[in-house]
């Protein structure tokens, strides 16, 4: 169903963070692993990013924009993994959206969506994915809305090497990606 | 009163945009010459300021943000004019939060701030102003309550130079300074 | 493809105010004139409902509540029209749900939602819609992103009569109805 | 320096859930034995409220909204203890917030707010928090930034008869009624 052709579900995996031993990255490489049978995740590293210019963008997007939007149209659905900086997505993160939103070809409209995060306290990230969420409305993609996935204590579930060794959060993150390609077939266009 | 001494109030503005026509830029520098008696706002531009990187910053902060975090310590109160992308704050000025936000002295802690901004629509950036309502949260920043300046059908309000010619816009923000001014005084330690 | 059998798509109004002259319960009136061929709205009125209290509900539920979970059952689809009360969705409305979360079956659960609402200022209930559509994801409830429908200055669209005269306001109540007639669709379950 | 006259704080404390059993209400009892010398917290019972109507209220406040208006009137400052319905501020704590907003006389403006609130689950009611605190920015209200007093998994924090016994729990709640005498008397007109 994917446009790329085949018949499994390919995801565009983006973790909000830029630091090499961040939880978040981490959580998205086991998601990598976890994705059930016929979906495969494809993860996209938002590093190579500036800050958005409308200036720069009048010029010609960057190649790293470019490459950006070739995989946002390329995939069925959409991961995002956030930290949550200051009660609110990362300027990085929010930046990768920002960038991804002006492809004039829109390819991300109506695209399925879903949303996790690690954090030090309790919550999570609640917050940055609540603030996701609201961009998705904007954004026209639609979000997976169970289970959350609030990867809590972040430091207690993963090991020295960033390895997710909490099985029940392991099990949620699996139960995500279930969710979002049971959503995915489920809001893709009827074959008439 | 202010950190540098005097008897007026020095207030940072931050525009969060890089476009050099930007609306919210010329809101700042309208709402520069509209200060109250007494209040001086300095404005500091986020353009050289890299996505934050905590790996980066592990190998001590850029100069930018150096400079950020000077300005910060030395200002009374902060200004932010925020623009709307994605029903959020943009990444951009997110990100240049949390740089400041890492400045180990936190001196942004118990400051008082003002928000404003500008939009094509007619919501005048609402949602991005809630979402950074929220990032004050953390922060333990006060932002002053009213009047909410939602600049909303921008382009009708500015003129091809970037002036904002709306009357009633610009008593918005001469009121808003006022109540920045006031609030700063409220909230500032008692003389004993 | 409704539970009540038929061919067309059955959708449940709730206006959230009490007011008998109110602008929201007006422009759910309007609505219901303005469903697409199709698609016919039944409107419900909260004002029987008691504020929500558990220890009421351990006794069964009241005689509105079972009417209210009754009628979400027999709906495909939900319509909430929300006026806003201190930048909030108004505690009746909010009530109204409460109580429907309630119902055991829970009928609500997978339901397409549409949003709208009018008030006097000119964010037409913005920050309202957003928290119910947070209590969407909670609710396993699936809103319609777009078009959103913001009623601002309310009292210069309606008549005296509480007629809604502003068409281009007409124009985007139906397009909201037909999107989440189209929605509705997309998102049932598919026949095998 | 309340409005009462003495010398002490007055705070006027509402819990947001009707349940006699309620974790929200058993967390406002404790914070009355911990608030800190000079500070007397009164609690007030939303129960006898019915759901705001404005027609209602056109024929004249009903007794019980007059008792709240008075006490909020006498109150130097407000402490809301919510419970989480639905990810949003339960219906019947917003309908008391919404009938608060309508004395005429405003008492409300500029008060000094905390906010806490118990659920079940990991978040302890954030998310109804930050709507609250939304709430507090359209009726000119000042909340506390920190502690925020989030009591997850309450079962586990409270005894059979609804005592707090976590002492964690019970060391954030004084902290929080301590940054509230703080906040108070910082934000209180200073004496010329």
């Amino acid at each position: 169903m994917n446009a790329g052709g085949g018949s499994g579900i390919r995801v565009l995996g983006i973790a909000g963070s830029l630091r090499a031993a961040s939880f978040n990255r981490a959580a998205l490489r086991e998601a990598v692993t976890l994705a059930p049978p016929g979906m495969a995740i494809e993860t996209w590293d938002i590093a190579p990013l500036g800050v958005f210019n409308p200036d720069v963008e009048a010029k010609g997007a960057p190649d790293a924009v470019r490459d950006l939007w070739a995989r946002v149209k390329a995939a069925d659905a959409l991961l995002f993994v956030t930290p949550e900086y200051n009660f609110s997505i990362p300027g990085g993160l929010k930046n990768a959206i920002d960038w991804m939103s002006r492809d004039p070809a829109k390819p991300f409209l109506g695209k399925p969506v879903a949303i996790m995060g690690a954090s030090g306290g309790p919550l999570g990230t609640a917050r940055a994915q609540y603030q996701l969420r609201q961009a998705c409305v904007f954004l026209d993609m639609h979000p997976v809305n169970k289970p959350e996935v609030f990867i809590g204590n972040a430091p207690s579930k993963f090991d020295a090497q960033g390895k997710l060794t909490d099985e029940t959060t392991r099990g949620f993150i699996r139960q995500l990606l279930e969710a979002l390609a049971a959503w995915t077939l489920r809001i893709s266009p009827k074959a008439s």
